[in-house]
């Protein structure tokens, strides 16, 4: 089984040259400033923690899996001691505020951060993922006596926090939900529910777990407007701090399931347990979605993670694996058989998952960038950032998933029947994967947020916004002939983005199914046009450097094949979503929900 | 857990309605006649035995997964059971000779079983699949002896049989393979050598297991035609045909995997074995070729398995799960939230299921009947169907497989979280699919055996002949108006499909890699439209059928509905095939093995 070893070649590439975040990170009033070097010291700290700690333990832990007792949830070997490391190497403040005790950088950091550990091992990345959730939650939202009494622990890492939201029968709907919170004489609240799914419920890696819970106090209005945000500490916490009576939540199962094994699934039995209100009461999912857009990002990483996991073990497979001629001529006539990376349609498989994966990594990386800028940018920053965020997040969530899960699916391929086996962890990348597509909302409801809220709400305001971006770009390089071809297929792409949205837009006027019955197509084809416009960007620099002859030319040649892979073979794509958007809404429709099956 | 439902409305509507079948079996000399009385009692039978035997052990199957000991592999509960109530029931010899106890029925009536079998339960369905296997094998190229010692008790079911390809070093390259076969005085051999991936290769099943052994003879010569094919039985056969010792082949391990885990894969070391030729010398690949063309259809089978499985499950989800206000208004006004199914996204997903569900079952039960033809019917019909058969064999096992894997992912996608976790069985089906894309020639491998040997191969003459068909049938039926935006899309898309195997043609005398480098997106637009055939004459008999008022009008109703949906929705994937195909190899061969990853 091949070892992970952290892409800091491409990172940098991405960080450095294509985004230029030194001037990025000098532009931003951050409360500690990232330095190039602080920046090269972390990456290269966090790299040597994923591939050394983490990566070891990915395999044995999905085959150990969570074990769960009236006692509580033990975690797989090797868990509880990385923990233990990630929190003596201060990582879990990195970007949290050093009011209470975190080191005050830029968010940027800890999504790269999350990118290797997350590559290295998705199953314990969850354990701090949430945790981080809730600390960015706490920090907008809580009072001081909130901050004070959680954030210094959450922000050591000492503790761990997690987002209860979903219930048995309410999961996209959070409306619906039905937990209960009475008030208490004491200004606290009793939480009565049952939570699932949630992440990090509970564990042995932390001394107390804060759940940052939704529920319905008495006579609250029915629906989203009626829900309320508490804080529910697994064991109550006392005026000095230290830690008081259990509290009235316990996980009563942990799910089986098709992959993060190593992830504990909780099911959370809250029985008149003790909670503080977060704010005030109803304004609960308003509270908890001002972060949504920062921890869709943060799924979309997950993309990200088994694309580059993917990759790195298949290109490794197909170089060793010697396996039938090359329809050219025997390349390796002293071997049995060639390497299959010779072969055509071996290549297609990994020029397409290493298209996605930088393609992707520069999509996110650049929105994470927006995050940086809503935080600390100036004002202009801040509402370019807003908008760009507003728009392009659930397209990064649905899209990087989407194309993380057929890259992966690509890495088992290359195997062969050896990829459906577990030695090689290429399958287990498959199944920890699939998750990524379902939760922190779904494809079909990022698609749904994309074309509804934030396309048409704006009516097409925020798109066009980002159109204009994107025109200017094509305005600029038209006349570039080493990009002619690129540039020219992404302005026609950038025009029919519009006209899709105006169409689309039209019809929902008589017909709202519309909007519904387009959206997924929608959404994939507005996710090929934003990385068709990155693979530009990175095609154009890459040709810049090489005609310096600055720098490594096999990198930056290697960049501009896999564009015109990318604008090749992956971009027509988009005429077959375009297509199926414009037939409309009436075949999805027709049909009557009892014919839907007649088998 | 929703329960398996044989969807024998469907399957009699492309049996009697679609392909005649009553008329395709009286046009057969086969020992036995298959009388329409004869088929609906198998078909309800099996369906029950489907229902209510191998569906209920599924997951438990999943669960518990096979044992393995230096004594053998010990199967899931209630495995055991099951497959001596299959061997009671007379299945396993449905189709085969009535000289060896066989009922002699057409091959194609043990397919419709296998679906049945399969979709209930595709691990358990894999013990008599390769013992099938076996039998048409032996039948086709054993002597005499040879099939009056193994055949009677394979096909009554007392031993069962396996194919032994694959080694350590080489899977789809197998003419690499290393096995010894060295002759003794008697005229056996001793075989040794390791086999992997063995499917029902050491089980508890059955009194003997009769290996079907690839491995080379001393001076044989390289490569594909240095290989002979041997019979090992697990423990010799007296000539009273009583079992005799122990032979040298044991199972060293099974694979622990993704999925299809009561489905025992094992490693067999042979250690002087003794062995059986079959035929002569040199020749074991061609005679395991012979049958390869039904071993690929039948395990195309599974992509079709996998698809009703999710289609079942999701559809029943759909029609119960509360979640969300459809975006034209409440429809279910008294409830918390409406059922899913009034979603589009969701409905697309369920067409698009059904879409391939439906269709795929229309081109496989078609491809079977070319099964029959070739065994039982006269000279035309079988020339007819071989050339069937050659061509569109590949494109069953790769676009069935590939679209019935699209298709258990979006059946999960339906479930959201619900769909990631066992309780529900649909994680199950997607992980049990998942290999079905690799074993029996990986979809890489059908492609390449598509556009090389069987259309390039001809010069082009196998597709000619079955374009011409397509042509026809839209020159009969241009002028129906109930199909005219169908039939035009077909025609159109049947030109093309000659068009681009020209131009492949064209630039393969320039660059063989062309050929490689198209491949999978040929193979896939075929498949496309060949589903857009099947799509178009399902929608116009069943118009027929409600222009006559003949019948269920829902059903009818639901088929011209799905067809539509396929053309609008579906069928626009040829757009993107058709243009990735068309930019050629240059993109997919430029970048060196060294820069193929940089990260």
């Amino acid at each position: 089984m091949s070892a992970y070893k952290a892409p800091l070649r491409d990172m940098q590439f991405v960080l450095k040259e294509l985004l230029d975040c030194d001037a990025h990170y000098a532009s931003l009033a951050s409360p500690e400033p990232l330095t190039p070097d602080l920046l090269d010291a972390v990456l290269d700290n966090v790299s040597k923690f994923a591939e050394e700690v983490l990566d070891p333990i990915n395999r044995s832990g999905d085959e150990e899996g969570c074990t769960w007792s009236a006692e509580g949830v033990a975690t797989p070997a090797g868990f509880k001691e990385a923990y233990q490391q990630y929190v003596e190497g201060g990582w879990p403040g990195l970007a949290a505020s050093p009011e209470f005790g975190g080191q005050g950088l830029p968010a940027s950091i800890s999504f790269f951060m999350d990118e290797m550990v997350g590559t290295a091992n998705w199953s314990w990345s969850m354990y701090p993922g949430l945790s981080k959730a809730s600390v960015e939650l706490l920090s907008e939202q809580g009072t001081d006596q909130q901050k004070n009494t959680y954030l210094p622990r959450l922000i050591e890492g000492s503790w761990t926090g997690t987002m209860c939201l979903t219930e048995p029968h309410a999961g996209s709907d959070v409306g619906i939900i039905k937990t209960k919170a009475e008030p208490n004489a004491d200004g606290s609240y009793s939480i009565t529910g049952t939570k699932i799914f949630i992440s990090a419920g509970e564990h042995d890696m932390s001394e107390n777990i804060i759940h940052m819970v939704l529920a319905r106090v008495p006579g609250a209005p029915e629906g989203t407007k009626g829900i309320s945000l508490f804080i529910v500490p697994k064991f109550l916490v006392n005026d000095d701090g230290s830690l008081g009576e259990r509290n009235g939540v316990h996980c009563g199962s942990i799910e089986h399931k098709m992959g993060i094994k190593a992830s504990a699934t909780a099911l959370l039995n809250f029985d008149s347990a003790r909670g503080y209100l977060i704010g005030v009461e109803n304004e609960g999912l308003n509270q908890m979605f001002i972060m949504m857009n920062a921890a869709r990002v943060g799924t979309a990483m997950q993309g990200l993670c088994m694309a580059e996991a993917g990759l790195q073990k298949s290109v490794d497979y197909a170089r060793e694996r010697l396996q039938m001629r090359s329809l050219t001529g025997p390349k390796n006539p002293d071997g049995p058989a060639d390497r299959i990376i010779v072969h055509p349609d071996v290549r297609r498989m990994l020029l397409t998952q290493k298209a996605f994966v930088e393609g992707n990594r520069a999509f996110l990386y650049w929105l994470i960038m927006q995050v940086d800028k809503e935080t600390y940018g100036n004002e202009e920053q801040k509402k370019e950032a807003d908008v760009a965020m507003a728009l392009l997040t659930p397209i990064a969530k649905a899209f990087v998933t989407e194309t993380g899960l057929e890259a992966a699916n690509l890495a088992l391929q290359c195997y062969g029947g050896h990829g459906y086996i577990r030695e090689h962890g290429v399958e287990q990348i498959v199944r920890d994967g699939r998750i990524a597509t379902v939760y922190e909302g779904t494809t079909g409801i990022q698609a749904l947020d994309l074309i509804g809220r934030k396309v048409l709400g704006t009516g097409g305001e925020s798109l066009r916004g980002f159109t204009r971006v994107l025109h200017k770009y094509c305005e600029q390089h038209k006349d570039n002939p080493e990009m002619a071809g690129m540039i020219g297929r992404l302005a026609e792409l950038n025009k029919e983005w519009g006209e899709l949205t105006m169409e689309i837009g039209a019809g929902a006027m008589k017909n709202a199914d519309e909007v519904g019955a387009a959206s997924v197509d929608y959404l994939m084809y507005s996710g090929y046009v934003l990385l068709a416009w990155f693979w530009a960007q990175m095609a154009q620099l890459a040709q810049r450097k090489l005609a310096a002859g600055e720098g490594d030319a096999n990198f930056y040649t290697a960049k501009v094949q896999t564009a015109r892979f990318y604008y090749e073979r992956i971009l027509p794509r988009t005429l077959a979503h375009a297509a199926a958007m414009r037939a409309g809404a009436e075949s999805t429709m027709a049909i009557s929900e009892e014919n839907m099956y007649l088998g």
